[in-house]
């Protein structure tokens, strides 16, 4: 009984896959040095593999795996997992719920957020021009912050953005009640929610349903002059639409951490649009030396015939 | 019986003082019309004004006004009041504790506290070069921030940074309480917290103890490649110790938006300095509007005899 890394889906990663699969392994022999923990491809007898620990794992390479009793995502989504047309929905599936790692993606919205609302490029041209003037005191902060997906992360987000006094309202698919924070629930209120989104995050997790909701007619939907983030996937968004909501003037900007195709194509318009920040998928990166504990004790758990903890429900892909 | 408005010491921000003035009598007005308000220089008979409402009044203006009982500061801070040699410390001066005010000034520090401790300049200057570089994947998160000057504003800081999962320790002159946060007291443990605070945020009151406070021999007993946000005063900070210290390479920036001249001279070095971002005293721009009902608030106690709400200390100078 043993258990297999399998991460390095993008070759033009690779090293970095190398790197990550290593610092998996080394953080659970930590824990425990007795464990049998090998790396794709080098997995010896696949029958041997009862845990799979999986982040964008080469497609086809599950198949042979025949006595696996669990899957475990080395990040907190799934999507990379059941894009994979050979995923058997019987096993199965946990992710990471990590509060370092959702320190750092809160701390990322909350910078790029704060950077638009208080104006920072503004005030750094004025002083390139050396030029003290503060009139109109104006900033952006009576402006209204919408969170799409409100679960672990989303709330996190706007815990510390009401902290700030800044306005929050979110949106989900399930009601939520969470205080300071005007909630919208399924789709029947996705309209109005966006109508008064004057900024933008997508946090959702990357589902059939979630795929491309952000477009032409959603982005549409927001005021004039909105912001955009998009800490989600890079298939939330039709990347071509946003384009034309960008140049149209209706949207003010955007700052995007996740992209369609991974690494962003040199020759990519985002790269170099005036009013687009583009940053390389690093507003949340899993951290093996926080995160090894769940993932040991979901292992135990396989081991003794227990129900994995944060598992994901197969029907709804998160 | 009448109140006076004055404001104006700095005669090239004559407009801007203006329009604060007019913008504090209308307010004022809106809570009670038959309020007698005057802004100087055209106060009428000076033996007329029992309620003084200051802000940079021009030196010596106070000398004329021989009934007044008690004198409003029309921000945070009382040390524009205080640097007037004619000040009467027998009359009880108040200062403005505004939520909105907090939140403007607490946004402003987190803001450019979290574009420095994300890196958001060196995202930026990777995606001039089309460059999809994240590694290594590390931010400046597990360094300490101290914040100086524990009070209402300060905690208010420190209580949304440890929300973000960031490490935050605080010094004061008295003793502080305040949960996730290591706090220093006093001259004793003034270097303490110095030598282990990697971003240093002065949040302090401008007092005869802290004027000065970052020199030379301050800002050097600062870990290497620490950075200063200055949100005080600009007394607080002997500017030219700044430059020696950025320009040894001992401090990796410093972020500014109080000066002791005001508005900063266009000659001055720090406008053009590669590692000092200027804003032009924003951070915190007092709010009319909701901060007027505790000012009006303060004139019906004195005008019933009673004490003023929100008194600062005279021979403490807060």
């Amino acid at each position: 009984m043993a258990i297999a890394i399998l991460a390095g889906r993008d070759s033009i990663e690779q090293k970095q896959h190398e790197w990550f699969s290593k610092s998996w392994r080394e953080e659970l022999l930590a824990l425990n040095p007795h464990l049998d923990i090998r790396i794709w491809p080098d997995v010896g007898n696949p029958a041997d593999i009862e845990f799979l620990l999986v982040w964008k794992h080469p497609i086809g390479s599950l198949n042979q795996f025949s006595n696996v009793k669990a899957i475990q995502s080395l990040g907190a989504g799934v999507d990379h997992i059941f894009v994979d047309p050979d995923i058997n929905t019987e096993v199965p599936i946990a992710r990471i719920i990590d509060p370092y790692m959702a320190s750092d993606i809160v701390q990322y919205v909350t910078a790029y957020a704060l950077q638009h609302i208080k104006l920072i490029k503004r005030w750094s041209e004025k002083q390139q021009q050396k030029l003290w003037n503060k009139e109109p005191p104006f900033n952006l902060s009576e402006k209204m912050i919408g969170i799409m997906g409100m679960g672990f992360l989303g709330s996190k987000a706007a815990h510390v953005l009401t902290a700030l006094g800044l306005k929050v309202s979110g949106w989900s698919q399930s009601e939520k009640n969470i205080s300071d924070v005007k909630h919208y629930t399924g789709d029947a209120e996705f309209s109005d929610f966006l109508s008064q989104s004057d900024m933008l995050i997508c946090m959702l997790p990357l589902t059939d349903k979630t795929e491309n909701i952000l477009n032409i007619k959603t982005l549409s939907q927001l005021p004039e002059d909105a912001y955009l983030i998009n800490v989600g996937r890079g298939s939330h968004l039709v990347e071509e639409d946003l384009l034309t909501v960008l140049d149209s003037g209706h949207l003010s900007g955007a700052c995007l951490d996740v992209f369609r195709q991974e690494p962003l194509p040199v020759e990519h318009p985002f790269w170099s649009h005036p009013k687009i920040q583009v940053t390389p998928h690093i507003a949340s990166v899993t951290n093996a030396a926080t995160a090894a504990p769940q993932v040991y004790e979901n292992y135990s758990r396989m081991m003794s015939g227990q129900a994995l903890l944060r598992q994901v429900d197969t029907k709804k892909g998160y």
